[in-house]
C-alpha cells in the first residue's frame, strides 16, 4: 500500500445523526500530509436548498466503482446511482438492498460519504463551463438503445456528490495502489471486516416455512444419515406465533419443546438459525415496552424498532438473549430494506423516530443497527448469520446479504460488487428450472462467502427434486474441502480489510480488460472463479498477467482470454499458491481437526492458515518439490502434499 | 357539482418556485366556507429536517387515485408514490413520465400539492398511536406475493404527503360528487383543458427519422391516393443537422429546401410537426446566446435551456418562431422527463438554474416550461403535438404525452389514469408483433386524444408489414367519424374542465365494481371502451348502472359483467345518447363540412356539438323517433338519423 489512513474534508456544516455516530471503533488513523491522488483542491460545494452538492473532476479515464451491493450495475461511469435501501431493485438505479456511500476510483482513491439521506451520484458529467469541444457526426439513429447509451464526455467531467437535506457533508478520502487496498483501508475505518466462526462457512439449509420441530428433526438426521455435509439448519417464519410482523414468540403448535428441540439439534451438531424481522406484532411480549422507542408508523401493524436507542436494544435485544440462552447460533434478519418496488410495505421515509432520526435515515441506516442490536445480543458467541440490509460501515457485521430476486447472473454480479464496500453477499439456491440451473447454481454459492440452501417454500430439498443428490454431496464436500483457506481469507479480512470475494478489477485495477469483468470473481486471494450458468454451453473468461492453474486438471493456463466449456465451474488458481484442502467433515465441531492435503501450484509459494483454536497464524510455504510445515496444531493436520 | 371552486391551505413557510408561480390563469375561484368532505380540521403537520410532512386521516373505505399518468399502477390505497419523472418507469412506484402532485379521493376531494419537489404520497399508512386492534392469523405463507401483498389497515390509517426540502406546502383542495367533478375543477384551476385544432385530431402519422423530404412527399401522397386519412405528418430526428443534442437546423442533405417541403406538403393539406428535444447542441444557432440562460450542467453535450427565464423562452422561442413561419405546426418535445432507468443519460437533481431553480424542481416543471415555450412561440397557431413530459397544472397545453415503453395493456391503463390530472396519452402505434397486434394496438389508439402511428424506426408504413392495408385504413376512417365526437368533448374539457378520456371509476365514483378497472374507459361522455389485446380470445367488461348499446351491433346490454369476444374492439353507448357521426373525410381542412350521421340509442337524448369555425355549441336532441337539429352551420351538415 502506498499510503495508510484516511483524509478528511468537510465542507458546510453537516448533519449530526450520520454512519459514523453510530460506527464501531475505527482501526484506520488520520493520514497524514496531503492525498497523492484525489483532487482535494479542485473540489466545488454548493449548497442547495434541497441539500447539498460536492463536485469533483475526474479524467476520462478513470472508472468508478462501489456504493454496496449492486446487482443490476457493475462499473458506474456515466451512470447516476441513488442510493435507496430497497427489496427488489428492477433496474440500474443505484437501488439495492444495501446500497453504501462509498466509491472507489480507477485514479487511486475511494470516497466515503458520511450521509444517512440517500445521496445521488452522478459519475461524470459535462459542465456547462466546459470548453466546447466538437463532437462526431453520429447520423441519425433509428434505435432507442443507441440513442441512450452513455456518450464519452468531451468536456470536463464530473463526480457529483448529492446530498439530501444535509447544509454539509464529511467526506472521508483514503488511498491506495489497486481497489483492494483502497477498499481494505475503508473496511478498516469500519471496524474491519468480521471474521465468523468456523462452523459459520459450513453448507446453511433453510428449512420449509411450515414445518414443526419434528419435522426438521427428521430431516436434519436424514442429512447426517445421507452424509450430506450441513452446518446449520434454518427456521422461517412458521417458528413464530406470527410473523407477519413478529411476535419472536415459538409457536406452541410447531415448536410445543423449544430447548428440547435445539438440545437434540445439538446432539446432532446443528447451529439453529432463526427468521425474523424487526417489525413487532402486538401480540409480542416486547411490544409495549418497546413502542416508545419506536417509529410513528407501523409495518404490517407491527412496530418499528429505534435500535439507535440505548433502550430499544436493550428490550429488543434481551428477549433475543433468550432465544439466544436456549441454544439458538444465529438469525436472519429480514425485510429491513425498503419498499419502493414491492407494494411500499415498509415505513415512509417522512417517519419519525424518537431519536430524531427520520425515515429515509433509518433505512440507510436499518439493517446496520438491527445487526448492532442482534450482536449485542450475542456477545462473545459467535454467529454468521444473514441479513436483507446493511449500510455504511458494516464490514465488522458477521452478516451476509441475500434476496429475493433470483436471477443467476444478477447474483453473480453481486460477488463482484459486494466486495467493493465492505459487505457479504451470498448468491442463495432456492428452486431451479432444471438440474442443470440446480448445480450451476449451487457451484457458485459454494465458492461465496455463505453456502446456503433456502427451500423456505420447498416441499423437499431441492436436490431430490431433480435427483441430484450425488453431485450436490459431491458440492457441498468441495465446500468442506475449501473451508481452511476460506476461513483464512475471513482472517485476513478481519485483520487487514481485504474483501474475502472480489471483483477481478479489484486486485488489476490497472489491467483495463477486466474494468468491465462483472462475471467472474476473486474467491480468497489464490483463485479466479467463472461460473457458467444453465443453458450456457460456453464462456469466455479473462485471466489477468501471471500464471493460472485449472483448479480441475491441474494444467497450466495462461494469462489472457480463454473460451471455456465444462460440466464444473470454471476456477483457476495462480501460480504460487499452497491450497489447503481439507478432508470434508460433515460439519464443523469445536475440536474439530482438519486433515490437510496441500495443493501446491508452481515452482514456489505459500499460504497462511488461521488457527481459531489457538488463535494463531501458521505460515506454510514450498520450494522445489519441498514444504516448509510450522508442524500439526489444534486445527490442522497435515496430511498430503501435491505439487503441480 | 356540489360545490365550486377550491380551498387553499398553507402549512408552514412554503418555497416560492412552485408549480403555481409558472401557471397559466385559473379559471376557477376560492370556495366559501369549510369544505364538506376534506378532513382539514385533523390534518397533521410536520417540519422535517428532510422537509415536511402532512397527514391525512382517511377512511378504511377511501380509495386514491392520480398523480399524474401512471402505466405501471392504477388504485393507489396502500401504496407510496414519488413523483420522479422517468423516461421508462419500470414498476408501480410512482415514477412516470408525467407525475403530478394531484390526487382524488373517493372520499370526494382532491388534493394538489403546490410542489416542484419529487413529492412522495404514501396512500394509507397505519400510524403507531392508533388503538391496537386484534389482527386475524394469517397462518405461515410460503409465497413472496402473499407476504408482500397489501394487508388491510386495522387502525386509523394516513394519506401522507412527504415534501422535500420544503419548509411548508401549499394545498388547494377541491370537493366534488364524482371523481369527474373533482378532476373538472383541478383542470380549471390548471386553465381549463386544451382545445386543439380539429385537424389535431385527425390521424398523425410519423416517418421513418432517416427518410428526406423527397421520401415523406412521396409516402404523404401516397397516403392520399390509397386513400388513407391523415391530417399531419411527423418529422423525426433526421430533419435537423444535429440531433443528440439538437441544432433546430433543417439538414441540408435529407432537406435542401424546406420551405418548398412545407408548401408541397400543405398543398396536399397535411400539417408539418418536427421532432426535437429542448438540450440545445453548440452547432446549434441559439447555443451561445441561450448559454448564459441555462443549467450549469450539460445533456448529451448540448445546453439544458432555463425555461423558467424570459430570456430562455424569447431565444429559444424566437428561433422556433422561423420554422412555424415557414409552415411547420407543432412539435413533438422528446426526453424532457428525465432519466434513473435508462442509462441516467439527463441533468442531475442537483443541476443549478440561473433561475435559482434546482435540477428536481426543473425535471418536475422542465416538459410543461417547455410546453408554455413552443406555445408562445405558435401564438394563435392551434396544434395539438407530443410531448414526454408533464407537470402540474398542465391541463392547458395541447400536447399529448407519449412513451418508448410498448406493453399494450400498460399503454391502456395510461388511458385511464392520465385523466386523473389533466393529461392526454396516446398508445402511439409503432411495429407490431402479428397482424393481430397491430390491429388491436390501432383499434385503442383510434380510441384515444391522439391517432398516432410512430413509424420513426421502421422502413414502411406498419400495415404494409402485416398486409393490414382495408382494416388500419377501416379504423382511421371511424376516427374520422368520431371527430364531431370527440372535438366535443374537447370543447368540454376546455370550458368545463371534463377530460375526454378518463377511467371508468372518474363517473361512476360510488360503484365500488369499478375501484379497479383499469382496462376500460370512458371515451368522451357517452362511450364506454373495452380494448382486447393480441392473443386476448375474451375479456371481461363491466358496464356501470344504466342502459348501454353494443357500438357494433346496437343491441342493448344489461348493466354488469359481461363475457366479450370479438374481432372489433368492445365499445358501448350509454342510453340517451345521440352520437353524431361524421362521413369520413381524407383530413380536416379549414372549410370541411362534416355530413353527420346521427345515431340515437334509447328513447330519448341528445347531444351537443361544438363548432369551431361558427364558435358556437349546437344543442340537438331527440324523442320518439323525432330530432330537433338547430339547422346546418358552418362546420355541421346533417345527413342522416337513425334510431336504436
Amino acid at each position: 500500500m502506498e499510503t495508510e489512513g484516511y483524509y478528511f474534508y468537510r465542507f458546510g456544516e453537516p448533519e449530526t445523526l450520520t454512519p459514523t455516530k453510530f460506527a464501531p471503533p475505527r482501526k484506520v488513523q488520520p493520514a497524514e500530509g496531503a492525498p497523492a491522488k484525489f483532487p482535494a483542491n479542485a473540489c466545488g460545494f454548493t449548497l442547495l436548498k434541497r441539500g447539498c452538492r460536492v463536485q469533483i473532476p475526474i479524467g476520462p479515464e478513470e472508472e468508478i466503482y462501489g456504493f454496496g451491493l449492486q446487482l443490476k450495475g457493475f462499473a458506474c461511469r456515466g451512470q447516476k446511482k441513488a442510493l435507496r435501501p430497497n427489496a427488489d431493485p428492477v433496474a440500474n438505479s443505484g437501488d439495492s438492498h444495501a446500497p453504501v456511500p462509498f466509491l472507489v476510483s480507477t485514479g487511486g482513491y475511494g470516497i466515503f460519504i458520511d450521509t444517512a439521506r440517500y445521496a445521488e451520484i452522478s459519475c461524470g458529467v459535462q459542465r456547462n463551463d466546459a470548453a466546447v469541444a466538437k463532437q462526431a457526426d453520429q447520423g441519425v439513429m433509428t434505435d432507442v438503445n443507441e440513442l441512450y447509451r452513455i456518450r464519452e464526455a468531451v468536456g470536463v467531467s464530473d463526480l457529483i456528490l448529492d446530498i439530501p437535506a444535509a447544509k454539509g457533508i464529511d467526506l472521508y478520502v483514503f488511498e491506495g495502489q489497486t481497489i483492494t487496498d483502497i477498499v481494505a483501508q475503508y473496511n478498516l475505518f469500519s471496524g474491519g471486516g468480521c471474521l465468523p466462526p468456523y462452523w459459520g462457512l459450513g453448507i446453511l439449509y433453510r428449512c420449509n416455512a411450515g414445518w414443526s420441530a419434528g419435522d426438521i428433526l427428521q430431516f436434519a438426521k436424514g442429512l447426517r444419515e445421507d452424509a450430506i455435509p450441513c452446518d446449520t439448519i434454518g427456521l422461517e417464519p412458521g417458528w413464530h406465533t406470527r410473523s407477519y410482523s413478529c411476535s419472536f414468540v415459538w409457536s406452541p403448535e410447531r415448536f410445543p419443546d423449544p430447548e428440547g428441540f435445539l438440545r437434540e439439534m445439538q446432539r446432532e451438531h446443528f447451529h439453529v438459525n432463526l427468521w425474523e424481522h424487526a417489525f413487532t406484532h402486538p401480540e409480542s411480549p416486547i411490544h409495549d415496552a418497546l413502542r416508545p422507542y419506536s417509529g410513528d408508523y407501523l409495518v404490517w401493524g407491527g412496530l418499528v424498532p429505534d435500535f439507535s436507542l440505548r433502550e430499544a436494544r436493550e428490550i429488543f435485544g434481551g428477549h433475543h438473549k433468550q432465544l439466544i440462552a436456549q441454544g439458538v447460533s444465529g438469525f436472519k434478519l429480514d425485510e429491513c430494506d425498503g419498499s419502493d418496488y414491492t407494494g411500499s410495505w415498509s415505513f415512509p421515509n417522512s417517519t419519525l423516530f424518537p431519536s430524531g432520526l427520520e425515515g429515509d435515515q433509518m433505512h440507510s441506516l436499518f439493517g446496520t443497527l438491527y445487526m448492532q442490536t442482534l450482536m449485542e445480543a450475542l456477545g462473545a458467541q459467535g454467529t454468521l448469520s444473514e441479513v436483507r440490509n446493511a449500510g455504511a460501515l458494516a464490514a465488522s457485521y458477521p452478516f451476509v446479504l441475500y434476496s429475493d430476486l433470483y436471477a443467476h447472473s444478477d447474483f453473480i454480479r453481486g460477488l463482484c460488487t459486494a466486495g467493493f464496500s465492505g459487505l457479504l453477499w451470498a448468491p442463495e439456491v432456492r428452486d431451479a428450472a432444471s438440474k442443470e440451473d440446480l448445480i450451476r447454481r449451487v457451484q457458485s454459492v459454494i465458492f461465496s462467502p455463505q453456502a446456503i440452501i433456502n427451500a423456505w417454500y420447498c416441499g423437499q430439498a431441492p436436490w431430490v427434486d431433480w435427483d441430484a443428490k450425488a453431485e450436490i454431496q459431491r458440492l457441498f464436500q468441495l465446500r468442506m474441502q475449501l473451508l481452511p483457506y476460506l476461513y483464512t481469507a475471513f482472517y485476513r479480512y478481519a485483520t487487514e480489510g481485504v474483501a474475502p470475494v472480489r471483483a477481478v478489477v479489484s486486485d488489476y485495477t490497472y489491467d483495463r480488460e477486466v474494468r468491465g469483468i462483472d462475471d467472474a470473481y476473486l474467491f480468497g486471494d489464490a483463485m479466479l472463479v467463472a461460473p457458467l450458468l444453465a443453458g450456457q454451453k460456453e464462456r469466455k473468461v479473462y485471466l489477468p498477467a501471471g500464471e493460472w492453474y485449472d483448479f480441475w486438471t491441474k494444467e497450466k493456463v495462461a494469462a489472457g482470454w480463454h473460451t471455456v466449456a465444462t460440466e464444473n465451474i470454471p476456477v483457476y488458481v495462480k501460480s504460487g499458491t499452497m491450497l489447503p484442502l481439507a478432508k470434508p467433515v460433515p460439519f464443523v465441531g469445536d475440536e474439530t481437526v482438519f486433515a490437510l492435503r496441500f495443493e501446491c501450484y508452481g515452482p514456489a509459494g505459500g499460504c497462511r492458515l488461521a488457527d481459531d483454536i489457538e488463535e494463531r497464524l501458521l505460515e506454510v510455504s514450498f520450494e522445489c518439490g519441498k514444504v516448509n510445515w510450522p508442524g500439526d496444531s489444534k486445527r490442522y493436520h497435515c496430511e498430503e502434499v501435491e505439487f503441480f
